[in-house]
């Protein structure tokens, strides 16, 4: 019985024993059925959000009947009979929660309290005889089991939708976002317009449309929320139409000046933002650096975590190179930054023509690139790493007018050794690199070599 | 102190009572200490995914020691003291845990056996007296408030990650899918291009190059499995290059002319299989139905439930419509499906002309549209869904050179009335355009008013 380790009392004791332990837990929970749910719900209306949720009165009478039918279900258990119904009905309720977005912390908390409760009246009931103990540990491992099926499926309910929800995010994002762009700047000229000609008098627009319900204010609420999630100025532009519907249209007028300006100024900021908000989202969303077109930093846990385990299961190897620029710093300081982006998108441009198209190649930091190297061995990355090296001195990068420089590189080499985490192998190169960088730049240095680093282990001059 | 109702033994207890609680379950998980870790470790071998995570040295090491230390700082909780400390400790390691992809079931299994065998050990210890009970409670508390922490931790970790992870594949297959088929479609064929290459004597191309290395391989491996995730087309090719390699490649001669139809065989079935695989995403991710251009169904929950909670905390009304083609089986029956799709299209266009840009409408099952009016009250959803009624009929639709029909639609209309479930509301919709099809369709039925529905009561004509 895989997964079942947890319900070891009721597998290990006799069956006199499990019967003797259940007809307490039955007489018990029977009695205090009540009094259990009332705690167990206890623990949601303190919580704002769900509070918020049980407020709806079909929720809260079927909640409680529910719970109240789970809960004496829970004490017929028989692993050796029903456990497959059991489980199922378990695993649906975790994915129900899951659906309805209730907190399965919540739920959690709930049950510890109902056998904090069960436990305390077993063992004053029980006059804390063995078989009350019994009783308290038979009944904990079946709620534990019940909550461990529950918490399984709730995570597995949530992440399904948490990837539909960034799946439609990103697909929203792809219907021609400089289409929606004006779309929704034209929106909010025409409300705006709509205004002023209702101040002018004329009868077919009527006076004070309200902001918040004109198409650019719900296109800010039911649209714009869900392309830029979370974004803090989204949260500004909302800010900004709550304050010109309740505060600067109420007194509007065209004999008053100051109330035109006002109104003006939070239109034009609100069309500031608008702009910042889409170049924003343009920046981060297309996955790749727009300088160097290297990958985006935040896709190296997805991209080294699959390339481990892949790695791990297939037993193929993998390495990893973290490449850092030598004295950037004097480039941007002498040449300023224009040249320093050109050093910086000449390098990409040499790493990514060294690699293979299954390779991955990241902007990693400021001047640094890490490159994942799939089913590469450490010999085979080293050389590699001599060969993205060499190119680099090779490839004089024009500054200026006249001018052309040439950029050395320190590069830390390691291949992955076994350990399931992924921080663990960028770290060991990351060590390299600076055992490199110790070791006068311009050279490479593979993991675990750091201490035997001189002019004469490390490749490369100085 | 929210959130921490389920230590409520802790502090509900005086603190005499805490001392001696503690003092016994120090003194007991300090004895048990090895046999606790152990057992805990057994349940994650038991389980073939953990089993191999643990096969590191460094990871058992490490582990062993840190669930050690864990165990004995639980003992010394203290929620008047320290609990900030503690709180982010167990916060730390459901982090940790999700990063490693450590199974959460299998630590909460684990601490569950853990919290029998001290109990079960603190009974027989404390024979069995009402200070052993007050232990059980108390340790149990302190465990399962351990493992909601963690565990929430574990949850957004792991929500974070499968964000990152769906980002990362549909911005892969943004980067010009097209590109990426005939790209690899040359992969494929250089490699087997090779393989002829060397069979006709060719000594500058090395003979048996591997499949499975060639960069077609290597793309199957580690990019298509991010691009096609979870596809059985992948699978297929998988096999088909390992039978390649291992049954194919080393029998392979021209002297043999059936082992050259076999090879070809083969790469003509993963040419096929290539191309099935870019057709399919092509179709799945844009997220619209090609057909009609409206929304996918799997985006309705996401949509859905982010209406129902916008609606719920602004207090903004929240309408749905459902749409239903009348007697759509007879025009494909009459006419043929060319006629079927046209009348589909034609029929998206008027809906779609006729909501604002901020509705979401989507196909909900063959000839049926699903539309969320987002703060629409039940009598502007009422009348939009009449709109769109006589539209339909007022639009001939050409089935065939010289012939053009007109179609009617069976419409529900449901208003969200405060229950949290998605599901009750499309339900409601559901049950409306149920009772208008029972009322003679071509005509709109509101929710709740089914019962009352007659040629009378419904609007339109049968």
């Amino acid at each position: 019985m895989n997964g079942r380790a947890g319900v070891l009392g009721w597998l290990s004791s006799s069956e006199d024993e499990r019967e003797a332990a259940r007809s307490t837990i039955v007489r018990i929970v029977h009695q205090e059925a009540d009094a259990l749910v009332a705690a167990f719900y206890e623990v949601f209306l303190g919580d704002t959000q769900s509070a918020q949720f049980l407020s709806h009165n079909v929720v809260q009478d079927r909640l409680r009947h529910s719970l109240r039918k789970w809960l004496l279900a829970l004490v017929e258990f028989d692993p050796l009979a029903d456990i497959e119904a059991f489980e199922r009905r378990q695993i649906e309720i975790g994915e129900v929660h899951a659906r309805l977005n209730i907190p399965n912390n919540l739920v959690m908390e709930g049950t510890t309290l109902i056998k904090t409760k069960v436990a305390d009246k077993i063992a004053t009931a029980g006059n804390h005889s063995p078989s009350a103990f019994h009783a308290i540990i038979l009944f904990n491992e079946v709620v534990d089991y019940a909550i461990r099926l529950m918490s399984t499926a709730y995570m597995s309910g949530a992440n399904r939708r948490t990837k539909t929800e960034e799946a439609f995010r990103i697909f929203s994002l792809g219907q021609d976002i400089n289409l929606e762009r004006e779309t929704q700047r034209a929106a909010l000229m025409e409300w705006s317009h709509s205004v002023l000609l209702s101040m002018l008098g004329n009868e077919s627009e009527p006076s004070h449309n309200s902001f918040a319900a004109s198409p650019f204010g719900l296109w800010i609420r039911h649209r714009a929320a869900v392309l830029f999630q979370g974004s803090p100025l989204l949260d500004k532009i909302q800010h900004l139409i709550r304050e010109v519907d309740t505060e600067i249209l109420p007194n509007i007028s065209s004999s008053q000046p100051a109330s035109l300006v006002m109104f003006q100024r939070r239109i034009d900021e609100i069309k500031f933002l608008l702009n910042d908000l889409f170049k924003l989202a343009a920046g981060v969303e297309n996955g790749r650096d727009p300088l160097t077109q290297t990958l985006n930093r935040r896709f190296l846990p997805t991209v080294l975590g699959r390339e481990i385990s892949l790695s791990k299961k297939a037993g193929t190897p993998l390495s990893v190179l973290m490449v850092d620029l030598d004295h950037f710093k004097t480039v941007n300081d002498r040449f300023g930054h224009p040249a320093g982006d050109a050093v910086l998108s000449q390098t990409a441009e040499t790493i990514l023509n060294n690699v293979r198209a299954t390779d991955f190649v990241f902007r990693y930091g400021g001047e640094e690139f890490l490159i994942v190297l799939v089913e590469t061995a450490e010999s085979q990355a080293h050389a590699l790493a001599e060969r993205i090296r060499t190119e680099l001195t090779k490839t004089p990068i024009s500054v200026a007018e006249t001018e052309s420089i040439k950029v050395t590189a320190s590069i830390g080499v390691a291949a992955y050794e076994g350990h399931p985490d992924y921080e663990y192998l960028i770290n060991a190169a990351d060590a390299a690199l600076y055992a490199a960088k110790q070791n006068g730049r311009d050279c490479v240095v593979v993991a675990g070599d750091e201490s035997g680093t001189s002019a004469l282990s490390a490749s490369g001059q100085r």
